[in-house]
């Protein structure tokens, strides 16, 4: 007899998968001497982990180290490690028994909502997101509540949009820089929706996984600064350029310390014990990780002078994380037809806006600039062709 | 104020983790000189990856490849190279794009239960079990429905339990070999099983991660070649010895591959680039691997030879996987006391039978021979001379 499928099977697909497929499908099809594919649909460095932390991997490997199962919460001079890192950047002390290495931020979320809600609990997130939030909450039964937000917030929740929640939600999730507009809070935007979690009962999880990647005036704030029951997820995978190696962490507060290592054990056992090992290394590759950071900011300003010329003028402030969040209201409504007809036409692969939010992402499409600078000359170049600006 | 945390923060731990944490301590204390620590609590072989697997992991590192995300169902190389295992041993065509690459067995579950679960099912499983079946199920708000099983069984389920379960649960949740009591289905019990399922409408999950490790008589089945709807679970963790490069898969059936492909773009994005790599030639590592098998083997011979000398002689038929289990019924009632005194008076380490069932586990020991040979032939001779028949 035909077997029943579960609710957990409806979470919608990440479209930009789809993007990349079509990307790739049209990058195998180039005949020789046509111009390549420019990719600025992919939310990853296309550089790779720095030289150091894939040396202190083959190090590990040549050296016979049987990489088991690490602890649950990972080794402990990786946390260690990390505990460092936010008295290098913050100024602020962080016991290393608080730090959970996990399976790239992704798997930290899943860990961070079963500790923190219940099935039913309402977890509110600014509009556009990051999609995974919402799905990922959806999949464990719980309700993503969106906060709709434009440019005049920087795409960001304020206070007095968390004051018309009535009853409180269980949690939030706040992201600054955020994925996909790249824009940041103030820092005393940042710290007052903080403060008001608190006082409040919202559970905050802070998504920092984009720090390390700011390019203007605002100055970076983590909420284990602010908070005492925050809950920050950060990951290997933006900064250091280590996407692939499914390396992230937690910093917990103290009261779910427990509940996420028994959820670590039985989902997870440990992350990955060589990507631990470069990992750690890699947070000593300062001056390479700071050369794709100038690499970053180089694109951007690019990118900011020449999209303009090509008629695409309407973008969120480049506040940090390497993506551009682009009104296209005035060319089409249909950002995934747009989107389709760009890579056909031009060869520049770019994310609609749908992915990120259902309501109005017709409207918008993302622009990564983490690809090579050439890249970003030649598609902003086709870019001003195609749309008729030549 | 301070924050509730959720009904998933429940989960309960995974005892063989404190065991570990105390082995690990009293060989951190050692004298000089003094009588090292028998592990015969850890589930992972202490072998590490085949050589084969580690080169190609350095290749690729030294090779400067990015390392990126993958495919949220893996690289196709390795997809197809898991398909050609199915025809290879199991003599079965399977298209390679019903694999799903994971993050370890682990990760495939909450897969899995996901979508083809929704919050409420029941999902029957043997007793005594490996605990995050259960532990997952509960954490995603399932129910885990224990059959009660015993030596007369092989510790393993029959399809009269099934029969008598009313209502029917929504999944059954098999695998043969088993953790912890290292038995096997007879072929034709599985088939059957397999079957009844099928005709009954409960979807049969077959956790297939120890397949490569039988010993005896019993020929290993897969499920996939029994029934059109059954998931199968299976891992390179233990065959192939790589625990801690957290890489596994699922043979799904077709009404699951979309469903579980957006799960897993949005809960993992992709298994780790480089444990894919590895893995995929971890698979042409045959003598290797067959050696640390015959090494197993080995292990077994020995312990069902010396362990009843000790007093141990209430074992399950050693059918497969790398475990004993143990009745110590006529020593205690309270195995996490005995494995407490046992580690402390002789220095071995075993898992307390609680972690695998909470009702019946005071009377048992899970005793893993993954380990070095000659510390399983010390292990017994400390716990002949400890219960006292030297």
């Amino acid at each position: 007899m035909p077997l029943k499928t579960g609710r957990g099977a409806c979470a919608p697909p990440f479209l930009v998968m789809d993007v990349i497929a079509a990307a790739n499908a049209r990058a195998a099809a180039l005949a020789p001497g046509e111009p390549g594919v420019i990719r600025m649909e992919v939310g990853q460095p296309g550089s790779g982990a720095p030289a150091g932390a894939a040396e202190a991997a083959v190090r590990a490997l040549q050296g016979g180290m049987p990489l088991g199962y690490t602890e649950a919460f990972g080794l402990p001079s990786l946390r260690a490690r990390i505990a460092r890192h936010y008295a290098d950047r913050y100024g602020l002390q962080v016991p290393p028994d608080r730090i959970a290495v996990t399976v790239g931020a992704s798997g930290a979320f899943p860990l961070a909502f079963l500790a923190a809600f219940d099935p039913g609990d309402a977890v509110a997130m600014a509009a556009p997101y990051y999609p995974p939030y919402a799905n990922i909450l959806t999949a464990l039964g719980m309700k993503p509540l969106l906060l709709p937000c434009d440019g005049s917030t920087r795409f960001q929740p304020t206070v007095a949009m968390l004051e018309k929640l009535d009853p409180r939600p269980a949690g939030l999730v706040l992201a600054s820089p955020c994925n996909p507009a790249g824009t940041m809070l103030p820092p005393d935007e940042f710290i007052a929706i903080a403060r008001w979690c608190e006082t409040e009962g919202v559970r905050l999880v802070s998504d920092e996984i984009y720090h390390g990647l700011s390019h203007g005036e605002l100055r970076e704030e983590t909420a284990a600064a602010h908070s005492e029951s925050a809950v920050v997820v950060n990951s290997f995978s933006k900064y250091w350029s280590m996407t692939g190696w499914r390396i992230g962490w937690l910093l917990l507060p103290p009261d779910l310390l427990r509940p996420v290592e028994c959820l670590a054990q039985n989902l997870f056992i440990s992350a990955p014990h060589v990507a631990q090992v470069a990992a750690e290394a890699a947070m000593d590759c300062g001056p390479e990780l700071e050369a794709n950071r100038a690499r970053y900011r180089r694109n951007r300003a690019l990118l900011l002078r020449e999209l303009p010329r090509a008629g695409l003028d309407r973008l969120s402030p480049a506040d940090g994380a390497f993506y551009l969040w682009a009104d296209v209201g005035h060319l089409t409504n249909d950002s995934v037809a747009f989107c389709a007809r760009m890579l056909a036409e031009t060869g520049v692969a770019a994310t609609p806006g749908v992915d990120f939010d259902r309501e109005r992402g017709g409207r918008f499409l993302r622009l990564s600039y983490c690809g090579p600078e050439a890249d970003m000359a030649e598609g902003a170049e086709r870019l001003r062709r195609w749309l008729g600006r030549a």
